[in-house]
């Protein structure tokens, strides 16, 4: 069992805190929300009263922020920045999900530290990360993600190691841009069928078991009604925000820009979910862009 | 078993006729290129000398063409048209893809007739129509479509109802419109993850487990080498032609231009496969539109 510290415990974080807890490990937590941490000691965490405090005697640091900026602040500010507080013997793992130059930046910083470092930014959810079952996507050197392995399986079940410093993000961008732009396709295909008269559901289960079969027809089809689990069936309540689909599209147009990648699709859909969100669903699940091109939905 | 007139023995129609042929069934054939007449006739259909010749005395007639304007011709031709010509008992099955608005005024023009006729347009392409395992995807009355329902079963495994004449057609162009989309999104994800040095392979294959996955990251990877049998791997030869699916683009387009709709990213993937056209790849399969966003492919 491992001695880790676990800073951030949000949807996201918190979850991951409480499978690392049951697998029987020693955490101590951090997060700016008191809240937030008194929940985790409830879970048997114990508080650190700062960052540092939670790292300085820690096998093992992960961290679970909204985005790139908490995550440069939290390992590289020139005051409060952990890597100096770090022991140069544990493992860092990011599961944030950041802009992939950020990722390279703190992972070359920490190296200079005498720190492995791995990102490994997540896919699954907030129900993936209750119940154990998170993909992760790591970049990074793939001894330090042996090491990591093993932490990484208590909180999911497919681990993917797609490259070094930064590939997570990049290929965790590159899974939601498409997924995006899935998502917005589909309701384009069934706004364009029920304005001709057809029926969402039928044309949906056609659709799931024809060439457009995809994650957005069987799981979280966005039209209303055809599944009733999907957050579509709930008024766009639960799932995965619009504005957080917005953050990864806008994390996409950079790392395209950053190379001269050519993502014509990517970025109109980028602009449909700020259209979206503009228009007052931004904390919708991202499903929600149906609404920009369907009526009664 | 019936006798079925067939019209267009062209690289769908001649395996799906042939499937009929194998099933025990009596088939006229009629295509005006006489080498694919003759092919049908080694299989075991008779040649009918015109469409006309083809449909005097059928109880079926099926035609299989390749766009609106020869499935308007061959049934409402002032001079040639088939309509008249067809027995009244007879029911009429267009397999062709075309305009929702063609499937309508073709159908209308067959009930004044006293003509039963449904629209069954198709998925699963040469590969599909040669194995029986087509999907169709079927407009019109559901009387009709019972009538029918043993004879597509000889050519495919899954049939849909959709609704009433011209449904099928939109479905197919709303699935087809999806996946056009969908196929080259996958294109610029995994463009843009080479670009920040990831493998296509590893890439895809987390892609293909994650929430991006569909037939274009599982089937028809559009990168080189990632799936052995993918038209990708073999220079892009077989499959869907770009030319086709821009086709099917441009009748989504027209569809939702008729009832005032708003298809932005299939706007988008049908300007993309014209750019690929223009390119040259016109004639290679779909996923060549990945040529557009990458290097070397």
């Amino acid at each position: 069992m491992s001695r880790i510290a676990f800073i951030g415990l949000g949807n996201m974080g918190a979850p991951m805190a409480a499978n690392l807890l049951k697998a029987g490990h020693a955490l101590r937590v951090f997060d700016l929300t008191p809240a937030a941490v008194d929940a985790a000691v409830a879970a048997g965490g114990v508080a650190a009263t700062s960052a540092i405090d939670a790292v300085v005697d820690a096998d093992i640091v992960i961290s679970m922020l909204p985005a790139s900026r908490h995550v440069e602040g939290l390992y590289l500010d020139a005051s409060s920045g952990l890597l100096p507080h770090i022991p140069t013997h544990a493992l860092v793992i990011d599961c944030s999900t950041i802009a992939p130059a950020t990722a390279r930046k703190v992972a070359e910083a920490a190296a200079k530290h005498g720190l492995a470092m791995i990102d490994a930014p997540v896919s699954g959810g907030t129900a993936g990360a209750a119940a154990g079952t998170l993909t992760f996507i790591v970049g990074g050197e793939a001894t330090a993600l042996e090491r990591a392995r093993p932490i990484l399986a208590n909180m999911g079940k497919n681990i993917f190691h797609v490259g070094s410093s930064g590939a997570g993000q990049v290929a965790k961008l590159c899974n939601n841009m498409a997924l995006g732009v899935i998502m917005a396709v589909t309701g384009e295909a069934l706004a364009l069928g029920v304005s001709h008269g057809l029926d969402a559901k039928v044309l949906s289960q056609m659709m799931a078991v024809s060439t457009a079969r995809s994650w957005a027809t069987e799981v979280c089809n966005p039209w209303p009604g055809v599944l009733e689990n999907a957050p579509a069936s709930r008024g766009y309540t639960g799932g995965f925000g619009n504005d957080l689909m917005l953050k990864d599209l806008g994390l996409a147009a950079e790392a395209a820009m950053s190379v001269g990648a050519s993502i014509p699709l990517g970025e109109l859909a980028r602009n449909l979910y700020a259209m979206n969100s503009r228009a007052g669903h931004g904390g919708l699940d991202f499903s929600s862009v149906v609404k920009l091109v369907a009526k009664d939905v």
